[in-house]
């Protein structure tokens, strides 16, 4: 085992990226992620195991070189049995790192390929050492500690429209739900809260990232929005005893609608408005991403 | 003209229904907007201006006899001529009425045929008085004072997702939407609130009927929910500022989903579980109207 730096940190910024991200025009998203994880001096890793195209990790090994990255590599693991044998070059390979970054697909592959495994331990530890971590669609949606893995759409809540499984834990407060408004997600996310109110339900739109930092101040990026539920206030549910597919009651929720520059203090709990621009300014900025 | 009572009196109860009540099993809304009505004493009029089909008022009615209401009528209002050259029978049928149903269809063609004619002012009073007042689908949305007259689906809210119109103003104080859940309705709800918070948004399920008595009481029948929206607390918005199909930012709403038997008090704007009936009773109730 390769020795551990202990000197005092901070875990990383942690990017959670609602899928379909601009991949061709400005790639502000992409481009963050790269500047965050150190730019030029970026050592980068792509974990490409909720795909189920073997090209996924190299195609955006490119892109993070297109946008000067100093390093970029591909953790081959497609398999649970590729995440046990794991050998020192993964290890070592991650404990240079300074980003790692989980593409699209299947986020139970994932979560059951490295789920209680050497490797996601590690990974935690890296991220609290100061990894920055990010994941795209499914790769968002594992972030979670506990994941939405599979559901169905809809704007409110019914029994049985999401299943949910261990996630990687890298946001533990968080549910994150991605490719949020395309989807019609708002129904799937409010019944996980439901099933647990105590985590802060976060619903990423595609081409959009929440980024939490050290401080829990999630701030929004991208052409679309981030949709916020805190059920920590619920006073009455009916989930845990109506039927499948009936409407689930649900009082008492707080629901903000963030867009780029808007801040959510997920520690207080309370939303904020974008700093030192104007609605105008935020306007021109988004029209801007969309040429 | 005929003269009106000027004894002493509350509102009738307003019926807002999400469209697509069940009309041959238990006919749980209708059952109930005739029960309101009178029963067999009940004298309804039913407006199917909204429709495109000619049968749409007499399907209604024999719908309503079915049900035991004492008396139905069609009151025939094609066009704005119709409503403008609406005679005394009109009036006198009106004056009778303890019961108005409005049909779906188009809310635009109610309100542009009857906006601001005696007959839409008569309606008013008669409800003042105490006639009970249901709409379904483009029937519900045109109780509102703001309606919305159309739009667009998604499930958060985007400048431009939806059009308002005034509606003939039965509930003031809230915005009714329809077809909610089935339609993917919440963003072009919320989008509504964030042009003025002032009123209260509310979406009504398919099958599903938002009652709100005169002391501003909402509570919810039948199959499918209500989400209620509260904008009143807005603290930060720009959608005055963005451009059209941007996503809006707004920050501080509260959301309530009810399902059947739940309230909500419009005035001191608070959800109510319901009362003296356990969640299980709830579900078992629900089993019994899907079969």
């Amino acid at each position: 085992m390769t020795t551990v730096s202990t000197a005092a940190s901070r875990p990383g910024l942690v990017m959670a990226i609602g899928g379909a991200e601009d991949k061709v025009r400005q790639k502000l998203v992409l481009r963050r992620f790269v500047a965050e994880a150190g730019g030029p001096d970026a050592s980068i890793v792509v974990l490409a195991t909720a795909s189920e195209h073997p090209e996924t990790g190299e195609r955006y090994a490119d892109l993070f070189y297109g946008l000067d990255a100093g390093r970029v590599e591909v953790l081959r693991i497609r398999t649970r049995e590729d995440a046990l044998e794991a050998g020192p070059d993964a290890f070592d390979m991650l404990m240079d790192a300074s980003g790692f970054f989980m593409t699209g697909g299947s986020q139970l592959r994932i979560s059951s390929a490295l789920g209680g495994t050497p490797l996601a331990a590690l990974l935690r530890r890296r991220h609290a050492e100061g990894m920055v971590v990010a994941g795209t669609s499914a790769g968002a949606a594992v972030l979670s500690q506990h994941m939405i893995s599979m559901g169905e759409s809809g704007g409110t809540p019914r029994r049985r429209l999401v299943q949910m499984a261990q996630g990687l834990g890298f946001t533990p407060d968080l549910v994150v739900d991605q490719h949020f408004r395309r989807r019609d997600r708002m129904g799937r996310l409010v019944t996980a809260l439901s099933y647990n109110p105590e985590p802060l339900g976060v619903g990423v739109d595609e081409d959009t990232a929440a980024l939490v930092a050290a401080d829990g101040v999630l701030t929004v990026l991208g052409a679309g929005g981030v949709t916020v539920v805190d059920a920590s206030g619920l006073r009455f549910t009916d989930s845990h005893a109506i039927h499948r597919g009936q409407p689930i009651a649900m009082l008492g929720l707080r629901v903000d609608f963030l867009t780029r520059g808007c801040r959510y203090d997920t520690r207080r709990r309370v939303a904020l408005a974008p700093q030192g621009v104007t609605a105008e300014q935020t306007a021109a900025d988004l029209l801007a991403i969309e040429r």
